[in-house]
Formats: structure tokens, C-alpha cells, sequence
């Protein structure tokens, strides 16, 4: 049904886990599975949780075809329990998660699983690949978006993306963060995210002169027409050329685009030729290896810029291009239904994982403004009309009491039974919430260098459960 | 028929120029496009060409539906001249390239495309996307190989990679230059990449002890079983359970996998308990954060590893995360088909691009070291019983005479007046062809660290040609 679903998408691990789990009876058993990230890319403040929706389809739509069973049987390795179970496969557990388009934080779950535990281990690889890259994508869009102070960021990246999926995705994921659009048709096609483009330096090449090119463009296309003016010589024919077309065919609300030189001193040239022929209706896009540092720079300097296109920077976050979600038990439920918390210890202090089945409140003061996250344990509830006392969980003497505060729950139920119980937002809506959600947290954290830490903090009763199993697991 | 071809995944300007070259005539003008890069990925002397069965597949396959058609036409801006194109689209035109898994080197033509050119332009942005994601992965998976010295390296980064294709396309390109196998169970199934994989930390923690969670494994997978061992402590439980149940199940071919810590310090240790214990069957396998680097100060150390699995650094190339091959127009034909070459000029003189349509030679010495590639014009012959003089296209002083040496054609047809002409090798021979081709480079070129920068050199018809053009074009 969905092209894009592809079952056996999956680390081989999870199947002879799963197979294992068969084996041992163990398959069955109900688990709680938690996503997270433990570090922001671009060591920014925050990150933008993207790709709920390819993941909600994937749990919806996931069965696996008679040459998927076949293929596994072809290993010599799994046993008729599990290839059956394959065979039957239905996502029957609950699923919660944070809304797509949220900023978040380190250290909290993004999506918490409830399943059987062989149902639970399936879904490992997909949920993880399709929110990790998405969110790498988003998070490092909204960088560049905030960087463009209002001016609009077409992505433009699909020739040098890490395949077709980052291509189509990268696009969707931009979109969400605040670009305009993209270069990427079919990213249009299917999720509606505008898709934008004129022509390349081929186009001019095809034509005796650059003025033939120019005027065949506008010509073809006389409503806003954007024209390419670098591929000889940017001042010297380039926007002359553009600005002679444009006169003859009176276009006064095309553009013209850069692609190479030095794009501050260039467009403010540009500019002024443009606004002494009258052109002031025209506008600059530039493109060429940009990112949210030199947009800034270029800003700073004074550019007379309009529309940023980027291209290899956005779709790949090549300055960080991994975003580190992982997918870790939180807990397990005994024969009676009791819910066992489950640590993972490690050497690593901020590798220790935060046990149990949990929720999380975002907490806004009175301003409006987000100033920090809670998480607690599912049945908790945070009355905001008492006063609360919140507390660094790595330096528990930072406390403070908070009043005149609101709390929000953060996760929404996706699936309750297998079934579907969330209603999938349009892209757009998830757009428009994002940009909201982002302008509700305080200029410190959306600071590009050393922005202030979020708080994340645990609650008392979570943080107690915690130290405990850590003194257990360490004899102490 | 193929469901990861996507027609539409294409940047929208391709559509817009080929739309203008419909409405001014120009569509069934025979241009030359070459796709080729201009920098190799870490500073290294080489990259590993990869992806090409992919763009075969996406040429040999490209139609568009009626809804595709449906959708362009809703944009308003396309004529039905274009539609009826794009409703009929099959191309027909001829492709060359060198076959997948060969080294290359900036500046020359991987592929070289000759068509008319509304078809040449449809293909650019596939054609990048897919060379170069997996030119990309290929390049890294080889620098990753040549630091492991020979023991294994396992592709084990789905869950980081940019989306779905760039997991299972990158397992496939890291297997073309060397990996022994993935996590991606699918790029088994399709393309016979060895999915392998064996638990979790999860595994271990569903049971009551690590024993419990070992000994089940090892009863469900009695041959070769790899057991992680850094859950809880890897020196002081890990190992010594991995042991005990390795005794008690008589098991000597099995595995450890090390996923934190000092991976230098643990595993030597770790050799020992084994070696000590009578398990010298017993490999030990790391990961966490692996590239070349990290790899090479591993075995440097003495560290007991027989094989490595790479996730992220890989899956990404993280360190460098954009292969920047472009696809450039290098010559068109005038109505009675003689070639008129093109060039683009930049300020920038390395994106200059070489005019005319070409072929290259691959220059063997008498060791069989390969040790220049040349750039000719389509139609010139070398001669290698014959002394050749062969000069720096930079600094053109540089000169040599050869002798002693054999000249190989680099480039294959692959596609004839749109006819695949081209037997597409089996992947494992495109891995074994790649690995003896970068046998055949000198140590230097392979270096790390300042590689020797291989020579590609242009002929001198070639490099006369491209003089006259930047001159024309400057007028000097």
C-alpha cells in the first residue's frame, strides 16, 4: 500500500532478539521501550522533534511479505514460532510521543512504547532512523531559518543528500522548521511543501548569449521570473543582461540569483543597479555553500539579500549531521501487571538511562515563556496551582520553588491497542505549531553559541527510584 | 515496477528548463552532460565510485504517471507540449561511465551523458543524488577497511543514517569497498549485502541475571554466538559470564562485542580472561563511535580485536558528510552534429570545467601501478608503444616523457540510443573488482594524511581547446 514502507528495514539484531524471545518464552512479555537523545546537534539549545508521521504509518501499515518470511527462513537460524509471529504481524501495543514539531531536550522520551516485547523490539530500527533523521534535519533548519531574521530559506539540497529518502524527508522535515520550500518536486507532490526552482547554469549555456537566455526565461515564464546572472561574469554581464530583459519585457517583480562569488559585496552592487534602473521590485536570492553562520555574517554585512537558497549544509547538518535518539527499556511488567523500572548502568554518567514508564510537563512561567521540562513518573500529576519545588537532577542542591507557573503535558496517546488513536496533523498545521512552540522559549536558549541549558528535571519520587536502582546495580 | 524508483524526485528547475527548451525549440538539441567531482571527501587521494546500478536502474525505468503528469500540470506554468513530453518520456539518448567500485579522482568525468536535451536535463538531480550519496559511503567504508588491516568491518549504522536510502544504499556502497557485512536486514534480501547481527543491551536486561540473558542466547544460537558483555560491567561481569556459559555449553567459536569504555584497555584484558580461561577460539568484536582514525589508534595500541563495527562515523561519513559531484554541460551539437564544446568560467579557477566531449585513459607503469589518469577528446587514440608526454594541466611546465607503460580506457558504454547496453556485474564482483583496483594505487596515494595528489592530465588537443575557450570567454 505505502511504497515507502519497507519492512525488513530493521538491524538483523532485532529478529534473533525477537526470534530469542520466542525461544524463550519471553515474547509476550510487556515492555516499555522509551526514544531519546542524549546531545543536541551543533551543540545548540534545543532540538525540533520531526518524522512522527513516516513512523506512525510504518507501526500502522508494518506486515511482512511472504518473501520477507521466506528470506528470514533462508538463514538457518530462526525458529517456526517466531517466522509465524513474522507472518502475523500486527502492531498491538500503545504508543505515546511528543506532537511532531516540538522543541526538545535531552534526556526526555520522545516516544514511549508499551508492547509486547518481541512487537516492541521490531519497531527499533525504523522509529529510529526516520526520527533521528528527521529531527537532525528540522533541528538544523530552524538554525538557519532564526538566521535569516525573516527573509525566507528555500532548501535546496537534493543532489547532495545521503540518498532519495533524506532527499524527500530532508524537505518535509526543512519545512516543518520554517523554510519556504524546496527544490525537491516530489516532496510537493506528496506532502505539500511548496517547490520552487528556474534554472541552472545549463540553461544559459544553451543559448548564442546570456541575454537570449534571459529573455527565452522570461519569455516562457513573464510572472516572477528569477534569472541566473553568475554564469559568466556576475556585474560585468550578468545583472545588466537581467536588468535590459526585464526592462524590454516590463517584468518589475522577477528576481535574479547568485551562485558564486562574494555574495555580500555582489548583491549590494547588485542592488544598487538594480534600484538606479528602477528595478526596485526585484529580488536577490543567493545560494552557494551557505549555512546559518554565513547567512548571519552576510546579514551583518549589510547583504541586500531576499531569499537564502541552501543546499549540502541543511540537508546533510553538515556541520553535525548525526542526531543521537536511542531507543532504551525503561521497564518491563510482571505477570500481574506491575510495572518493574529497568535501568541500563554505565560507566559513562550520562549514558545512565532514567528508568520507568514516565510522562513529561513543560512548564511555563508567568511571561508565557517554557523554562524548563519535568519528568515524572506516569501517575503523577502536577497540580500548577501549588507551589513546586524543581531541582537540577545532576546537581541536586540547585533547587528552586516555583509558583505562579503552568504545566502542560507534553506526550499525547498515538496508539492505544494497536490501534490508531492520534489524529495526524496536516503538514502545514505542524508547521505553523512549530514556529509557535519555538517562539515560546526564551531568546537565551536559541543562542547559537553557549546557549543557556534548558532544565530538564526529574521529580522526586523519579529521581528517588533512580538513585536507588543505580546504588543497587553498584553494590553501594 | 521498481518501488524505490521515484520519478518525480527531482529538483523543480530541471522541469522548468526543460519545459522553456520545448517552448524555444531547444528540447531535441544533442547535449553533452559529464557528472564529476571536485574534491575528494577527508582530504584523501581518492574516492571509490559507486551507485551506478542505481542510476542505471532510475535511466533505464524513468516514466512518469498520470498523476505525476496531473501534478505538473497544476502548477500552471507548464505547456501541454512539455506534458505530452513528460507522458511520453522514455530516454533515448547514450551513456558512458566507469564501472562502479573503480577509484577516481577530481575533475574527471564519471559519467558522461549524451542526449537530447530535455532528457539529459530530467536525469541531473537523480543522477547526483544517488552517485554521489553512494560515491560518498563507498570513499569512507574504504578508508574505514584500509585502517582495520585486514580484520573485519561491519556496516552497523541504520539507525543514525539519513533516512531509509541512505541506510540501505550505504550498506550497499560500504560493501562495495570492503565491509564484510550490515545490520540492514534488507540490503541482504535485495542486494545480498551479509545482514548480520546477534542482542542488545535489552536482551540482556529482560532477563533476571546476565547469565540467564547469556546462557538463553547461546541455547537459541549454539553456533557462533556473539554475546555483549558491557551492560552492567564488562571486566567484572560480562567477560566472566560470557565465559562461564561458554564452558558450560562447550562453545569455542563464539563471540564478545564490546559497545563502551576504553575499547584498547578492556580488550586486552578481556583477551587475556579468555585466553586464560582455555577460549582462544573466542573473537572479540567492539564498537561505539568507530571511524579510520579511532581504528587505526586501536590497533597501534595493541588492542585484542578481530573485528569492528561502524555505525554513525560510516553511515554519514561523518567527518565529512558531502560528496560534491556536479553535473556540468560540456559540449551540444550544431544541426548537422558536429560538437561544439562549452565551458562554464568562474572566478574561482578550480570550477572551471573541462569542455568537449571526452574519454580517459588510465595510465598502468611497469610495476602495474596505476599513476595518471589523461582526459583525451572522444575520438583521440593513445598509443602506449609509443614514448608519451604528459604535463600539469596547472603548472604546465611540469612535464614528462613515459615510457614502459599501458594506457586502459576507463569509461564503458552503458546505454546505446537508450538501449542498456552494459552487463550490470553482480555486486560481489563490483567488490572484488573495486578492491583490486585500489590494489593497484601506490601506498602514497592512499595515505591519510597529505596523500599524494594523483595526476589526471589533459591531452594536448584537450588542453588547447579549453585555453582558446577561457580566453575567448575573457576576452583576452
Amino acid at each position: 500500500m505505502n511504497p515507502r514502507n519497507i519492512p525488513l528495514l530493521c538491524d538483523f539484531y532485532e529478529y534473533t532478539m525477537c526470534n530469542g524471545y520466542v525461544d524463550n518464552g519471553l515474547s509476550d512479555r510487556i515492555v516499555y521501550f522509551d526514544i531519546f537523545f542524549r546531545r543536541t546537534p551543533d551543540k545548540g539549545g534545543f532540538a525540533i522533534f520531526a518524522g512522527l508521521e513516516q513512523f506512525i504509518e510504518y507501526v500502522k501499515d508494518l506486515r511482512f511479505s511472504d518473501s520477507d518470511i521466506e528470506y528470514l527462513r533462508s538463514k538457518g537460524i530462526f525458529g517456526e514460532d517466531f517466522l509465524r509471529f513474522m507472518k502475523d504481524f500486527r502492531f498491538t501495543g500503545d504508543i505515546w510521543a511528543i506532537p511532531e514539531g516540538t522543541p526538545v531536550f535531552p534526556g526526555e522520551p520522545l516516544v514511549t512504547i508499551r508492547a509486547k516485547a518481541s512487537e516492541a523490539q521490531v519497531l527499533e530500527t525504523f522509529a529510529l532512523l526516520t526520527l533521528n533523521h528527521q529531527s537532525l534535519i528540522a533541528t538544523k533548519a530552524s538554525r538557519i531559518v532564526r538566521a535569516a531574521e525573516g527573509r525566507q530559506v528555500m532548501e535546496f539540497g537534493s543532489r547532495r543528500a545521503q540518498g532519495t529518502d533524506a532527499a524527500i524527508m530532508g524537505a518535509r522535515a526543512a519545512y516543518i522548521a520554517g523554510c519556504g520550500g524546496t527544490a525537491c518536486t516530489v516532496s510537493d507532490k506528496w506532502f505539500g511543501v511548496p517547490a520552487r526552482g528556474t534554472m541552472a547554469h545549463s540553461w544559459v549555456q544553451m543559448f548564442d548569449t546570456e541575454y537570449d537566455a534571459f529573455k527565452a526565461f522570461c519569455r516562457t515564464y513573464p510572472k516572477s521570473p528569477i534569472v541566473l546572472v553568475d554564469t559568466y561574469d556576475t556585474l560585468g554581464s550578468g545583472v545588466p543582461n537581467a536588468i535590459k530583459v526585464f526592462k524590454e519585457l516590463g517584468i518589475t517583480d522577477g528576481g535574479i540569483r547568485l551562485d558564486s562569488g562574494d555574495l555580500s559585496f555582489l548583491t549590494k552592487k547588485a542592488r544598487k543597479m538594480l534600484d538606479d534602473a528602477g528595478l526596485t521590485g526585484i529580488r536577490i536570492t543567493v545560494s552557494n555553500s551557505l549555512d546559518e553562520w554565513i547567512i548571519r555574517d552576510l546579514i551583518e554585512q549589510g547583504a541586500c539579500i531576499d531569499s537564502f537558497g541552501v543546499g549540502d549544509n541543511l540537508i546533510t547538518s553538515h556541520s553535525d549531521p548525526v542526531f543521537n535518539g536511542v531507543y532504551k527499556l525503561a521497564a518491563v511488567e510482571d505477570d500481574d501487571g506491575n510495572i518493574i523500572p529497568k535501568i541500563k548502568i554505565s560507566e559513562c554518567v550520562e549514558k545512565i538511562t532514567t528508568p520507568h514508564f514516565k510522562k513529561i510537563y513543560r512548564l511555563f512561567d508567568s511571561d508565557g515563556k517554557a523554562f524548563a521540562d519535568l519528568l515524572c513518573l506516569h501517575d503523577e500529576v502536577i497540580d500548577d496551582s501549588q507551589p513546586l519545588t524543581i531541582f537540577d537532577p545532576d546537581a541536586t542542591w540547585k533547587k528552586k520553588t516555583i509558583t505562579d507557573f503552568t504545566a502542560k503535558e507534553l506526550m499525547v496517546p498515538i496508539f492505544k491497542d494497536g490501534e490508531l488513536v492520534y489524529d495526524v496533523p496536516d503538514l502545514d498545521d505542524v508547521r505553523a505549531y512549530s514556529l509557535e512552540q519555538v517562539d515560546l522559549l526564551w531568546d537565551e536558549v536559541k543562542r547559537f553559541h553557549n546557549p543557556h541549558s534548558y532544565y530538564v528535571d526529574l521529580s522526586q519520587k523519579l529521581w528517588d527510584i533512580k538513585q536507588s536502582m543505580i546504588r543497587k546495580a553498584r553494590n553501594v
